[in-house]
């Protein structure tokens, strides 16, 4: 007998499913379109019905009884204290759903939801590079900017259940228009779209010559394409890459006047770019720090594959979240 | 036989001194001229003879003994984690100042040193409006501005111990200079220098007519005398306080997409302001929330009597911070 927690990461497009062991191993994993489904009831049935193949799976090729110890779930616009994920504009069901109760309807099992960049950092603290940390921050860059936050040894949650939304603080009054409706936010600048629009405003008002994207409509191009061109060393590339840090690294020594953090960790498709970005990054971030911070807190990647750090990160909110409570500590 | 802790609240100027029994009454007090010292022994001395002096004549007084607790120290620019205050730019004494250690050498007391900011967060906690509350912030508004970040009913001290300093995150890039050198600090702009300044801009760029502090050259202009002048209708001074509200509601709304906390509180003079202030505040404040925290954090003056709370806040440092730690929750 061997116990597995299910580690849940529910996106837009694909919910993806892993059985963790306690070793931090993805030892099997599945996944649903989540797209496919308009409401609610089926989805979670498919998706329970899904991780009891995983299971059935698992133990003929195992030749042992797997325990699951219950379902960790990171999704977009979750709440921790009520459990339940409202209105979330990435996903096609609306108003409000309770996964405890829908899950419940099939199986009893402890259920432990949380946001996702909130899972994200449970990820990095159990299995990845904040092990053993205190103070520490993880942005998520993607569709949209998240961020988990630990002080303390524990994930901020706040009063409403929703801290932790540094997407969404103003970074420049009046800037650009946000997906949330406000203006400014970090998100408008580094997120995957944010970073293709700042592409396209320099492309627009360049004055350096032909990008090696030059070819492509501006419809075509892609978050994943100026990272790549930055790679080879275009200019108007690395230009894109060079801005995204002075706005990140402004938000991030705003985050740290707020918690001193010790480690900063990035994950996301942009954050994969590598140099183009981490090393300005750096640069600008150490550049806008309080004189008191200075020198005090490193920026990163994650350093979980980035195939898996959702459903592992999402597999540790059980793992370590249940029982003791939330509390990273012990 | 009566527990008194020693509350210390040093200023710039002035270093308040309060004894203060298990309710929360300073039930005597005094005070030295910080500025009369040049360096740290001497100081140290006299704020020992003071405190000695204040048990003395309250022995004499209530005709019981009275044994002291503790000292909290709350400084500018105090570290919680080392105990000590490091070249604050407004204390006439350089260098490293190890509070524990100078006081040690007179008396065998615990000494728990915290930032202004800080100390008023536990003083609002322990005595004032924020009683019973696990997450909320105060703002500390006067020559600077500053920040107490209570996170899951725990100060936020961070890995450097110097957490909390939300009047220097970058309201606007590229903005006003401040104080700690670089641009566009909250302090630049909500502290009372800033306040002061915002009139003057608007004074000179002003075609509202005259203001009532017309005959007042710019070097007589205080922070005090805009509040006056816009508690009597003066235009110009209403609108400095309205944008103020504006650049602070904004960097709360910041701080609310941190922590998500049920309450805000402001302290220091410029707070006392009252209407002009607080009605456009809580108006800004709202329109910046992201949707997910509105109508749910509310922003108040501190309860605290405007004289006490600094030594009061100072106070509960050791009554409540000794011990078990500075967690507030027990």
């Amino acid at each position: 007998m061997k116990k597995y927690a299910v580690g849940v990461d529910i996106g837009g497009t694909n919910t993806d499913v892993g059985l963790v062991d306690t070793e931090g191993n993805i030892v099997c994993r599945g996944s649903i379109p989540t797209t496919r489904y308009t409401t609610f009831e089926p989805y979670i049935a498919d998706l329970v019905a899904l991780t009891l193949q995983l299971k059935a799976e698992l133990e003929q090729s195992h030749q042992e009884e797997a325990v699951l110890t219950g379902f960790g779930i990171g999704a977009p616009n979750a709440n921790f204290n009520t459990g339940c994920v409202v209105d979330a504009p990435n996903l096609p069901f609306k108003g409000v759903l309770d996964f405890n109760k829908e899950i419940g309807k099939h199986l009893a099992l402890p259920v432990v939801l949380d946001n996702d960049a909130n899972a994200a950092a449970y990820g990095e603290y159990i299995y990845g590079g904040a092990k053993g940390k205190r103070h520490f921050i993880v942005f998520t860059l993607g569709t949209g900017v998240g961020s988990g936050i630990v002080v303390d040894g524990r994930i901020v949650h706040g009063i409403t259940g929703a801290a932790g939304e540094l997407g969404h603080v103003t970074l420049i009054p009046k800037g650009r228009t946000c997906g949330c409706g406000r203006r400014g936010c970090l998100e408008a600048y580094a997120s995957a779209r944010g970073i293709v629009r700042t592409y396209l405003d320099l492309r627009r008002g360049s004055t350096q010559g032909e990008s090696m994207l030059a070819s492509l409509p501006d419809g075509d191009i892609s978050c994943q394409a100026v990272g790549d061109a930055a790679r080879l060393g275009d200019p108007l590339a690395l230009q894109t890459w060079a801005m995204t840090a002075e706005w990140l690294g402004m938000a991030m020594a705003n985050a740290v006047a707020f918690s001193s953090p010790e480690a900063i960790f990035l994950t996301g498709g942009p954050s994969r770019v590598g140099d183009p970005l981490m090393a300005p990054l750096r640069r600008a971030f150490e550049s806008h720090l309080l004189f008191c911070y200075r020198s005090t807190c490193t920026i990163s990647p994650s350093s979980l594959p980035s195939g898996d750090a959702a459903v592992l990160g999402a597999a540790s909110l059980v793992q370590h979240g249940s029982g003791g409570g939330l509390n990273l500590r012990d």
